[in-house]
């Protein structure tokens, strides 16, 4: 008998925990923030804010009782937003059992210190050989419907890696195990900036040149910074890099694809964050990234200008038309 | 008084022409095959069979008469279907000027000699250091329509690259020089194959998460053949490799992807192949893509499953589903 805990009740959290159930896990318990929605899963096997038309698997139930949903569990899978993680391990880490996995579904930087999901998770007191990342070209909706979906399952000991690529494949989910936990999370903490810039030229009305051009741009700058932090290139043009940010770039069904059309169509960030259950990560992450940015010495316009952006210091089309009318003789200088 | 010539008024020949004459050319004079439509161009600044909504500018004209289009040129633009070019060449190596830059526009891998359209036009007795390869996430209709875009001049002459760069750059399109032909060219010529993957993935109802996925795994062939024959792999992630297949695999505008949707959605090759105007570039290379990377020792999974897909060995159905199943623990091996 295998127990999974999922600490969050949001889309990527519910969406994982079908494909634990569909793996074969035998009790999958997502903790949920609030009752309704904990009784919703439990009861009725849906989730009403998230996923709303999927029909959960019947090993799933929900609590919003921490402990009860990681009692016994092999693997807890941490969904919560990222700048809330640290609050909610200070709750949480006396509850995961010792000898559990665990693993990081979140994106993104922690403000203020820099540190990555899985550096955050570390210094609630886990052991860095029980951290597992997974990341990759992973749109929760489409996962839920059980289309075909590759992810990147990233841990230092590889054996824990396995272990949670073994709980997770399905015939629509396909685990690779990588040991390269820095480049499993870089790209997937600058993603979400670079979709808003994406999102923001089409919302200008600038087409797929321009949108490819920005992505390829926003690569480059996913690779500097991976690298300066110790990442393998491979890992950055792989599933967990260039493959989560197409598909982040490209997809309607991205929020911050979406954000970042509204933002260039000319609604304000405040309108934006006023919408319910539309967190934009890379809303909240931009400034965490450029700030790791300036402490690596490493220049990333994109990501710059977006934060600029959303402080409200240059308008969308002053971005865009900088970006595409940047001085730049030699394609690699 | 800077003159160029387009052999070629196809879509991207056509569009070439275009940002020429907006870049300060002053007199552009396309080669086209077919009496009406040199009539057209020359006439009515039309070309009835691409583009056929935009008004070209003044500065451009149009001739069927080969010695006439290259007489002074400055720059001789090669726009032509890849397995022609040879044929092409034959007949009007002897009208191009002997100072004359040779610019590519060309993408594909010559049938039998596995030759890039760069060495085609070599083996034609024009020297390398005049030949310019011009290659980016550049959809014709969008650079058309005055769209920003961004676009990779590589010429082994530095100096060579940066005139083709002056003679091109609008405040729509940007050229960012290099040296490295070899990862100019390999990445266009494989894109059209992998597009013609993702759109069947499309057509047979998969979504963002399988075509980023696909379109991730074709890079890595892409970075895997262009190393092979010694290209920078930095090339190969920038805007004439991850930009150009971003923007061929994702854009409803490319015609590899759409003749991918259509085989997708069960239409025959032979009834493809039928339609006038959609000549799709990937279905005649695939096989030299394949020759070439077979002849490299590179393995392409992605490239030799749309040829067996074009040869009728095996259905989109069947290739996609092995490409999302295929065995593979470490996301590196």
């Amino acid at each position: 008998m295998t127990r999974a805990a999922v600490f969050g009740a949001g889309s990527w959290g519910t969406a994982f925990a079908q494909v634990l159930a569909d793996a074969g896990v035998d009790r999958v318990t997502i903790w949920a923030r609030r009752e309704p929605v904990a009784r919703s899963v439990a009861e009725q096997h849906r989730n009403p804010d998230y996923l709303e038309d999927v029909d959960l698997p019947a090993q799933i139930t929900a609590t919003t009782d921490p402990g009860e949903a990681a009692r016994d569990a092999d693997v807890v899978v941490l969904a919560v937003p990222s700048q809330t993680l640290r609050d909610n391990l200070q709750d949480w880490k006396d509850l995961i059992p010792p000898q559990a996995l665990v693993v990081s579904l979140m994106k993104g930087i922690e403000l203020g210190t820099g540190l990555r999901m899985s550096e955050v998770i570390e210094a609630a007191g886990i052991d860095r050989d029980r951290i597992v990342v997974v990341s990759g070209p992973n749109l929760s909706r489409e996962i839920a419907a059980r289309q075909p979906a590759a992810s990147v399952v990233a841990c230092t000991d590889i054996a824990a890696a396995e272990r949670v690529a073994a709980m997770t494949a399905t015939p629509y989910f396909r685990p690779y195990t990588q040991t390269d936990v820095v480049g499993a999370e870089i790209g997937g903490a600058v993603k979400n900036v670079i979709a808003l810039a994406v999102g923001m030229a089409e919302g200008l009305g600038y087409g797929d040149n321009t949108k490819s051009s920005l992505i390829t741009r926003g690569l480059a700058e996913v690779v500097r910074l991976g690298q300066a932090l110790g990442a393998d290139p491979a890992t950055l043009t792989g599933l967990a890099g260039v493959g989560d940010l197409i598909a982040t770039c490209m997809s309607p069904l991205s929020r911050n694809h979406r954000v970042g059309v509204a933002l260039g169509q000319g609604r304000t960030i405040a309108e934006l964050l006023a919408l319910p259950h539309q967190t934009a990560e890379g809303v909240k992450s931009c400034r965490s990234v450029v700030g790791l940015a300036a402490r690596n010495g490493v220049d990333m316009p994109i990501c710059q200008g977006v934060t600029a952006v959303v402080d409200g210091r240059v308008t969308p089309e002053q971005l865009t038309g900088a970006l595409m009318s940047r001085a730049r003789k030699h394609e690699l200088a």
